[in-house]
């Protein structure tokens, strides 16, 4: 069976049993957007780590060193920002081709460094060795440090509770199919793609909320991630698309080329924002204090429902059908 | 500037600088086999991470899947043995080209999870994807825990230390050369090489000796790594290259050839055992004690000097001058 076929979703699970002879009762293992390591009683580490490759997570012609360099970082301190924990260390890895010099890298690690000052992340280990042409590749493994009572799981959701994200969805994935085509686009549709901010001080506010109830980043797209939610919940989900928050940006782009809205905003991928699900009673507390917090909003888009799938509908109560998010393979 | 000009050591220089304004009181990072995260006052984890990449790290036609799923593991669990740390977890990342297919995977899986068992490694999270054609990349994160006070690193060597090695050196160096020649090779020494056994029983006796004053674990050959002792401790170093210790199988296979022994037992790399520096008064009780536990043996092979440089002699006392160990660019 080729890799494809099987997936990555079915490489994992296929992993997963394998290793189900091995554990410690104090380490979670895979299922989450990291690992978790009780320290103690009181505190934990959260480890996760992701893996970039030239021509399947990049175009070195359409990405700058500096901008690789700070989103390689960015998309593993989304994870850890997404259990709810502070970023703590990091560790980088790099198989470099011929093609790039010392120039590049040292733009590449100025990127790196820069996210990392933004966060008192220090880079403590790694490996570098050389590549074949074309075949740049970039591991990170990023560490956070949090409260056990703050950690946020996938698992948490329940029934009623509301599916909420923290920023305007589909930008990055809007911006790569414009950047492919060759298209100029605006500095901030670009940024979105190219350097994506991670939810450090919003994931942490909610990491201490007990309103909220489950929390991931939003890597795959919403269509595809609410899924990993909703099987480890044991529940389903109702999304409204019409409450999917977008940039006028986006609508603007979409309306003017008749694109699907849904292709970008729950298929796209690479937000980097976070989903979750809050009380329902809660949620207007919590709404106000991150808005004061962060100066950001909180959108609900759907409820979590007793269903054993994920249903889309629009304003008008219709039912859509949907693709699923990004695949690896 | 090219990377091969600014070469991996020059390339870590440039990071270290770069991000010496970084830093948290109870991290050590980069300089030792592995970073090490105090937890308390009595214990630490140790973290290291190794890219393999296809071409460089290895060819898909001259070691079986199952091999380099133990090799993966067995080069990073070495580097926490190195630390005398006892391995915990791992983490694994995958890019994966398209000529492999998911039989290929299950026996990969299989040599991983071979090694993971026998020393109770848990597998707690990774990263899958595609990668080009000819680039397959294997990037593994694993951790050890110790006691604080059985920590070894690079830089505790004194002045007079024995600097001593824990196995036999060079056959992991001759099987490459001999297996990229097509030859038929025996099966120890191909499994010298495909499939080392990271020294984890040995590391963690060798960690909780005080007389024990630094250790590293052999990857780039001592030539190159018993440099990274000299100048973290200050000191330089006098190696007998009489006294390496090589199977009888090297020996005769370099005198039939012609070969210099020195290519493979000092510069060759790869040998995955323990380097290390043990004080002169305490050796023999540690070596009795070493041999009894082990039933492996402790092999002296030079001395730490007051000098700024690694002088090579043999028997006669006559110095030789030597080629550096393996170079990643």
């Amino acid at each position: 069976m080729s890799i494809s076929q099987l997936g990555e979703f079915g490489l994992i699970s296929l992993i997963n049993k394998k290793f189900s002879n091995l554990s410690h009762s104090e380490v979670e293992g895979i299922g989450d957007d990291c690992a978790v390591i009780a320290l103690d009683s009181n505190r934990s580490l959260v480890v996760t780590t992701d893996i970039l490759v030239e021509g399947k997570h990049f175009l070195l012609d359409k990405i700058s060193p500096f901008e690789l360099g700070y989103k390689s970082l960015a998309v593993n301190i989304s994870d850890v920002a997404a259990m709810g924990a502070k970023p703590y260390i990091s560790f980088l890895s790099l198989a470099l081709p011929s093609e790039v010099n010392s120039e590049w890298i040292t733009e590449f690690m100025n990127g790196y460094h820069s996210l990392s000052t933004k966060h008192n992340i220090p880079l403590v280990g790694g490996d570098t060795t050389s590549a074949n042409s074309g075949s740049l590749t970039i591991s990170v493994t990023a560490m956070g440090i949090i409260d056990n009572k703050n950690i946020k799981r996938r698992s948490g959701a329940c029934l009623g509770d509301l599916v909420v994200v923290n920023s305007l969805l589909g930008d990055s994935a809007l911006a790569l199919s414009l950047i492919l085509k060759g298209e100029n686009i605006s500095e901030t549709l670009f940024l979105a793609h190219n350097m994506p901010e991670p939810k450090v001080i919003e994931g942490q506010f909610l990491g201490s909320e007990i309103g909220v109830t489950s929390m991931m980043d939003i890597s795959d797209g919403i269509a595809s991630d609410i899924e990993h939610i909703c099987s480890l919940s044991n529940l389903g989900a109702e999304i409204n698309i019409d409450k999917l928050p977008i940039s006028n940006e986006l609508a603007t782009i979409c309306k003017n080329r008749d694109w699907a809205i849904t292709d970008f905003a729950l298929c796209g991928g690479e937000d980097y924002s976070l989903l979750m699900t809050i009380k329902e009673e809660l949620f207007s507390d919590i709404s106000e204090r991150y808005n004061a917090t962060t100066g950001d909003k909180l959108y609900v888009i759907g409820k979590m429902t007793a269903s054993d799938s994920v249903k889309y509908i629009d304003n008008l109560g219709e039912e859509t059908n949907l693709g699923m998010g990004f695949r690896h393979f």
